[in-house]
């Protein structure tokens, strides 16, 4: 038996979600129903980060573990000519039996697209943004400031999966022009999201954009962690899991939106 | 009556091209019932290029005229909000009864965008790229100096509609970054295009890049005008019709990527 480390992009768009679900077509059972095919046994991964239906992923990790016969097999080529075509292997490792793609996951970044005009979507960009119009961008950066820190995010937490605590770690929130001119790219890293956490984050912060929310309202509502009371979740489509980290987490210093290191490849 | 000028943008995926063919789910077919819902009589329109199936627009031009009764309709607006989500109105204009979208137009800009890398294609592009691997930039450029100019372009040319003459001026072939870190963009701006001439010229230009042929060869190839000793057509899915240009051709001279006018938004 030997481990592997996998690397995953994907559209959200024709998915169910990450996770396995009787009938339904999931990423995890296409990725799963891929190295069966190509190992003859049944074989089961485990992802860093479940990403609800209509998210998408560019550095989705999951790790497996399979036959000691199949390790020769030029696993990246050979998965990618066996999955679909709204997935893709961006690369593949053999690690230590005691890497786990959730659990050794020091951090992960989330980036959420924006459209910020009305009168139309370019239908090249519709499935990975969500329309809003027009932001007041320096609004959203001091309120990504408040957000930012060890805090309890339970308002920004939908109900679902019970966890031990709300509280986590928002290391930074910044903010990039999108590829396309009306587009605003937000990100999020943190040592952990809840449940639907970026998308809370996210209709929260253009709330504040709008004018809708000011960034007292944020922190209040930060403080009484009542989710009822916080702006409606962001569409999924929007949302994209970036990266997982798994490297020594003093490398991770950011300077705007580059990194120091090189520990996306790791 | 009056005449309109629509800008349009479409993915060409789920399309079987521009034109109206019975039975099929076309980008004309689309717009034209849209058109026609809102005037509630049969609305024709004619575009500036017959887009092939699978291949996008960013800046498609049509022109139609509607009854009087509807000068005072929002059309970008009404429009958008019957049109499919793989197509959108970018721009909408009144213009003069002389304006033709094809007839009145001096010049257009396609783009092929190629992905340089072998070991997969991100899934959130694949529908826009044309998978080729590593290629010589430098090789390209030289033969894209070769193809500028006003020659008879029988070597790409397709068989299909009769032309009077395959002499036409490409003004220009350039290059520039795609979206992503492993596309290239390959420009191509010319009076007039002949069938398939953008998708023939980009396999030629491929092979050049892959050191398959030489300038030497493709400058004979133009010669000659032998379309079967030409590289294969380049796949249609990598194509986008980005601009159509109706002002003063002296208002066009470009400094690398951009434009010193603005001329596309006449």
């Amino acid at each position: 038996m030997f481990r592997l480390k996998i690397t995953l992009a994907y559209t959200g768009t024709q998915f169910s979600g990450w996770q396995v679900q009787p009938g339904q077509r999931t990423v995890q059972g296409c990725l799963e129903a891929g190295l069966s095919r190509i190992c003859s046994v049944p074989v089961r991964v485990c992802a860093a980060g479940r990403t609800d239906a209509g998210v998408h992923a560019l550095g989705q990790v999951v790790h497996c573990d399979l036959p000691e016969n199949r390790i020769r097999v030029p696993w990246q080529r050979a998965l990618n000519s066996v999955l679909p075509e709204d997935m893709a292997v961006t690369g593949v490792q053999q690690v230590d039996r005691n890497f786990h793609a959730m659990f050794s996951a020091r951090r992960k970044t989330y980036s959420y697209t924006l459209w910020q005009r009305t009168d139309y979507v370019l239908p090249q960009r519709r499935p990975f943004v969500w329309k809003v119009g027009e932001l007041n961008l320096e609004k959203m950066r001091q309120a990504g400031a408040v957000l930012t820190g060890e805090h309890d995010f339970g308002a920004f937490q939908n109900v679902g999966t019970p966890v031990m605590s709300s509280v986590r770690q928002l290391f930074a929130v910044w903010f990039t022009p999108g590829p396309g001119e009306s587009e605003l790219e937000c990100h999020f890293q943190a040592n952990g999201f809840l449940k639907q956490m970026v998308r809370n984050l996210m209709g929260a912060l253009v709330a504040v954009g709008q004018g809708r929310l000011s960034t007292e309202g944020l922190e209040a509502l930060l403080q009484d962690r009542d989710r009822t009371r916080a702006p409606a979740t962001a569409p999924a489509q929007g949302l994209c899991l970036s990266r997982v980290y798994y490297a020594d987490p003093a490398r991770f210093v950011e300077t705007n939106s580059q990194y120091s290191g090189k520990e996306a490849s790791v």
